[in-house]
């Protein structure tokens, strides 16, 4: 079984948008710098979408393109319709990433269209990207996949059939979100089987937050069904207007070491990766950064893959 | 396979040992009573340890004969040397907990004895509680069975010669205890299947701590590897006093919201246990209260089994 894991970091991007405080571009860009040399390989660096709803994204196109220039980084940005991904295309995004929630209401919510009409947006974005001269990787993120705080229990026959049409538009990649942070890891096992038999292998990731503190044991239960690729969040940042109170993205430092220790490769150097941690709470003072690995250290048993 | 688990809620132990604070006895009873009607079955109350090295766990004796009006309810106590253990059962006891740690340096360090002449006076305990009238079920816990914050990592191998000494002793039930919360899932298995091949189904339980933030993982490892028992602590109070920096216990509120998701059945009702938390709060106002179900609340796709 392969032993090496891509873990995508998206700190700026989600753990960023529901930050209080904004982080300037010269400090995004520092951040993103120090993420790399701790050896992040794939990094969701921003979103373009609306600057009124989102002011933390403003500067995604400056970020992305400067970030472009660091040696081997696998540069990602986020869009929620075709004039985001033009953007993201046009600032030279390695990957756009577009969110489609299995949720119709969270999906009219979250984007202003239901979940049928966004599989036919990703369709269009699809068919104007491989009209483009350069390529660039497609991701689709099927969100509230595991659950939905305005909907409750979402079918995991819906879900395998919302893969499904998205698997048919042609895009790279998907990934599996449990947005709100309702999974656990019988139910994790559940959706990411039911997934692979819709979409087989195009399946590659999961992107998981905290909220009940299940994160990681959620992670453990993807990885068990072949799960090779997770988003996470330096510090836990990120939440979901969604769902209040929910605490943020998995933890990238708690991660990396949980699958490290189990001997799998994920490239990160588990020091380097806390140094970056300091610009990150002095640029947003009023957010608490989780991590138990920074709080307690790296112990004396930790020996790297 | 049994779907049933046993939750053993150490808080008035482990969590209160290391609080700063004291919670009077008239609290420490009236929070017991919240968490049996919550449906917490056994409940670990105190220690018979030296009032003047745990001050928090002086009142032990009469906590413990008042928690056993408590209908239903298995009352435990700690104890780390014969005369504790006969403590506990003068005072009434169902069932003695004593900490056997694998690493000598700690075990000297916590109870001041290595770790063969601890297996010793185990082995002293239990023939004397046999040879009393009233039976009281003998529990022991292998300590630092997963890395030690002064040895590092500790041999699995050894952990099991120690299981092995520890069930010849004639105990009940033995736990495998990650002491400064250094474990990981893999490890958590190696551990798990390595103590189960020395001493079988007298493997019970696992005493998880939090501090890199895999505490659920590793317990979902241990439910995959048959454990059907966990040591658990409302809001995660707890720690370790060799391992700075370390949180505590793992969540009995997330625990029980993972078991209950997956359905397994733990007899606990959540919103009455969140109920347990305003009492323990305002009983220790310097002391953080963790959960992430208590923080974001029960969410609508909530299920017991």
């Amino acid at each position: 079984m392969n032993q090496e894991i891509r873990i995508c970091e998206v700190g700026p991007r989600d753990g960023l948008q529901m930050a209080r405080g904004m982080m300037s571009t010269a400090d995004k860009l520092r951040w993103i710098g120090q993420l790399a040399q701790a050896g992040l390989r794939e990094i969701e660096v921003g979103s373009f979408v609306s600057p009124r709803l989102v002011p933390q994204m403003a500067d995604t196109g400056s970020v992305l393109q400067e970030a472009l220039s660091i040696d081997g980084l696998t540069v990602c940005a986020l869009a929620c319709n075709l004039k985001g991904a033009i953007a993201a295309y046009e600032a030279g995004a390695h990957v756009v990433a577009f969110p489609i929630s299995v949720s119709d209401t969270h999906s009219r919510a979250n984007v202003g269209k239901g979940t049928d009409a966004q599989v036919e947006v990703m369709a269009s974005i699809v068919d104007w990207v491989r009209s483009q001269a350069r390529p660039m990787r497609i991701d689709a993120a099927v969100a509230t996949a595991f659950g939905c705080s305005m909907e409750g229990p979402v079918p995991v026959d819906r879900v395998a059939q919302v893969a499904a049409a998205v698997a048919r538009t042609g895009v790279d990649e998907i990934a599996l979100a449990d947005t709100v942070g309702y999974a656990h890891p019988a139910l994790v096992r559940e959706v990411v089987r039911a997934t692979q038999d819709a979409v087989g292998t195009r399946l590659t990731k999961l992107h998981l937050h905290d909220t009940m503190g299940l994160g990681l044991a959620n992670a453990l239960a993807g990885l068990d069904e072949g799960i090779r690729a997770f988003d996470s969040c330096l510090g836990g940042l990120g939440g979901c207007p969604f769902a209040p109170g929910a605490s943020g993205n998995i933890v990238t430092e708690d991660l990396v070491f949980m699958l490290e220790s189990m001997g799998y490769r994920t490239g990160v150097d588990l020091s380097r990766l806390l140094a970056a941690r300091p610009l990150l709470a002095d640029s947003l003072p009023q957010e608490a950064l989780r991590s138990g690995v920074a709080a307690a250290g790296i112990p004396k048993t930790f020996r790297t893959a």
